[in-house]
């Protein structure tokens, strides 16, 4: 804790510490890692075919454009490579694979108050992504996404209790210099939330130096190793079953470094995936089986997360569109086969085709959001604040983001069946010579705050109420709520001598 | 359908036609009655708890307030009325009705078109309530609502292929005599949609002359009761446990005159209802079940839904709360008793807390909606349109609905796994030797229309496409769509020389 800030205020700090608190969390209508799984969207017999279908796939066609390193970790792990360079898996490899890979991931935080434990169907929601522009909801302007605007992010997501982790959900593009970006990216995200961090690496060699300032924050290299607050994700696959060289080279050396690594298909139905869903899931399911055989070859047990994110696309127009049906069906169905696996997983939900955080974008945030979560998908990314269908971030519709995901995690939490809350017995005493009604009583008020989720924004109040209260608008609300967050400090702040410190080694734009 | 005007357009009549035909609408993406039930928010130990405790409730407590008539029926039928007046129904009185109760029922359409076939896991949507107020979104208003509103909503059903049914959503405030309103009731609803059309009768006197105007219509009594397409929401309780004697007398009309009944048990958690989701559901399921002994008491068989609509409140402030994640597991736990009863089923989804058609209504009014789809409810009450905690109806709002519940819809549809759908063969096509992407396959264009639910108002469009189009807003779409609809003459409206037989016979205020 040496590298936070001292000058933090003490009702943060109380907060925190509250959290901290295993009894008062238990208490929360909704916390990380509800268990999901009510929602099958496939059969168990379903599931065995796309499982047989990717075997097949694996078998059959294999995967190209495996970098040299990679074909001699994969070889050597038995995998067979073809006279037309493409690397096959055999059926029992990937079964051994499935066996002995890491079924219970730990997802650090910096502070260890909110430390993710994936696997079954333990859900956890936040962001991710790489838009390239932010929303300006008061002009309803895109342009184009800052360092500052990712760490502003990154600061209110430190604060919402509904958004988990804070995988870089945009690209700082006023930094023009690649590894720069990257660099700066995660100084943004770790100095914004001490919630686990998600980047990505686009080059092997922008690695190492991340790594060494992730070292200097975490206190030393053993102390990273130890309770990595980073994670990256690797796009392993330009699908359909081709492994993107470069991204698989950046893979080992975070696997070298000590870094969980995210292995990430995102296919496009229709386009570099089969345009049905089970199609969709299929390619995903046998890709990132591949890059399974391809972690566990370099370090069996290497923390990887299993990243099916297949998305749909419009086929009238051929332009992605997350928004839909389908798509919540695939980050569903996907659940369903990590759980089969029985490896931590995760997949896409809440992400938005509307350009504002309007009626469509709460529609289709909560689609995806709530049956991602019904199924039980570990890690449900780009879950808040992501429109235009990944081209744009907003901070405003993070922060509803926050109260929508609370409704889904109410739904995820499900419902408890037992006497006390049958409640016969208080059905008999209410309507058997007491009041007739159950406004006040003790069961009622006992467990009104345990049981139920309230919106921070969301109105509830009666159309004379709003009209009294000048009828509020939604997203003017959380622009108040922002400016509020930034207004205080960080909180994930680092100690000012080791600010020093990396700003001397590294070009820092903040 | 010789009640149906003459002067209907060749667009309109080629699509109603387009939508009667079979093959045409298994091929549409979505349709009503999709089969419901991959979410199972209950296991089924605890809907054998629900149950038992449910029939415990009707011996022991069993309910007060039935009409003298009621009595008459219900001891003749096997239940016991004890010294304290309340009815008290043997647990084998419960069951041996369950057994007999009608287990499939249609709710006509007056032209044949969008019969409902309740049943199974089978999905419909549809308006319902009665809001006081109509959400003006142009100046942000609340006003009250008139008899023109309710016949505009049921004019605007009429052409949403995703709203499948519309019962009455608001009360016509501007007839202060309450049998006129309800003739009215009828009058503008069925003069605005073919569709099946629910209303409420709040005296008995007030049943026999809308039977009377209802038999007009369709053209004779006989003719009515052969297919009735439109059926009576009885409030037959007021929670806990208490026959509602008025309504009771009122249902027993309907039954007589033919009319399918929905019974409504509309208890709110916490107030009239157990706070508690299992508790809510629990005596939700005991009064309907008390319903249905009373109908096969009355009428053996005759069509009756088990309407277990719990509500929640908001326990901070006592007031009414329908867009919480509480309320999805009410509804979606509701349609796992209906299954377990093998009985036509509905509940409430669909409404919003919210005040205007903006973000928290659109992830509101998904979180129920697609939850209930998924649950597989019969019939979604509420699901278009439903503001400020059923206090306003929006037609904007019920316009974008629709494109909200086809998405929903799709959902519900699942997910199809063959050979086809898997697509492993056209992946080897695909990757070894082919374009390397699925981008305008056969198999991707065969399937761009009858697998994609597209929205019509919703937004796909990049940033930049949406600029060029000048920043389209998503309610500015919707009142534009509203005001296209309500330009076109009804195509429900009646045959003229009908039409002047009505007016004659009762007051008319359209």
């Amino acid at each position: 804790m040496n590298n936070l800030s001292p000058r933090r205020t003490g009702g943060r700090a109380a907060r925190r510490a509250s959290r901290a608190a295993p009894l008062d969390t238990l208490m929360r209508p909704v916390r990380p890692g509800l268990e999901g799984g009510t929602l099958k969207v496939l059969t168990d017999a379903q599931i065995t075919r796309i499982h047989d279908a990717a075997l097949d796939a694996l078998d059959r066609i294999g995967l190209s454009g495996a970098p040299a390193s990679g074909i001699a970790y994969l070889t050597a792990a038995g995998a067979i490579q073809g006279d037309d360079g493409r690397i096959r898996f055999p059926r029992a490899l990937v079964e051994e694979t499935i066996a002995r890979a890491n079924r219970e991931i730990t997802l650090y935080s910096r502070d260890g108050l909110n430390d993710l434990h994936l696997g079954g169907a333990r859900v956890h929601y936040g962001t991710a992504g790489a838009a390239v522009n932010m929303v300006d909801v008061d002009g309803r302007n895109y342009r184009e996404s800052t360092v500052q605007d990712l760490h502003d992010a990154a600061r209110i997501v430190d604060v919402l209790d509904n958004v988990h982790f804070c995988q870089r959900p945009m690209v700082a593009r006023d930094i023009p210099d690649n590894m720069e970006m990257e660099l700066n990216t995660v100084y943004a995200c770790c100095t914004g939330t001490t919630k686990h961090v998600g980047t990505s690496f686009t080059e092997p060699h922008h690695v190492a130096p991340a790594m060494e300032m992730l070292y200097m924050i975490a206190g030393g290299e053993d102390e990273f190793r130890a309770r990595p607050f980073v994670s990256n994700s690797n796009c392993f696959v330009v699908p359909p079953m081709r492994f993107a060289t470069e991204s698989c080279e950046v893979m080992e050396r975070c696997i070298e470094g000590g870094m969980p690594v995210l292995l990430l298909s995102a296919g496009m139905a229709g386009a570099t995936a089969p345009s049905t869903i089970a199609g969709a899931i299929m390619q995903a399911t046998a890709e990132c089986l591949a890059g399974l055989v391809y972690v566990n070859a370099v370090k069996p047990g290497h923390p990887a997360i299993f990243g099916t994110w297949p998305f749909g696309l419009d086929l009238r127009t051929g332009a992605m569109s997350i928004g839909s049906g389908e798509q919540a069906l695939l980050s569903a169905g996907c659940a369903q086969m990590h759980q089969f696996y029985g490896v931590p997983g995760g997949a896409a939900g809440g992400a938005s085709d509307s350009k504002l955080p309007d009626m469509q974008a709460g529609w289709e945030q909560m689609c995806s959001n709530v049956m991602a979560g019904l199924a039980g998908v570990n890690m449900v990314y780009e879950a808040a604040g992501m429109h235009a269908s990944l081209l744009g971030f907003c901070h405003e519709s993070l922060i509803l983001g926050d109260d929508l995901i609370g409704q889904a995690l109410r739904c995820v939490r499900g419902i408890e069946v037992d006497d006390e809350t049958l409640a016969l017995d208080q059905m008999e005493a209410v309507c058997i010579g007491g009041p007739g009604h159950y406004l006040g009583t003790e069961a009622t008020l006992a467990r009104m705050q345990r049981d139920h989720c309230y919106p921070n924004l969301g109105d509830r109040s009666s159309p004379k109420e709003w009209v009294e209260k000048g009828k509020p608008d939604l997203v003017e609300k959380a622009v108040a709520r922002k400016e509020e967050i930034l207004a205080q400090p960080s909180a994930a702040r680092l100690n000012p001598r080791l600010d020093a410190e990396i700003r001397k080694r590294f070009a820092i734009h903040l």
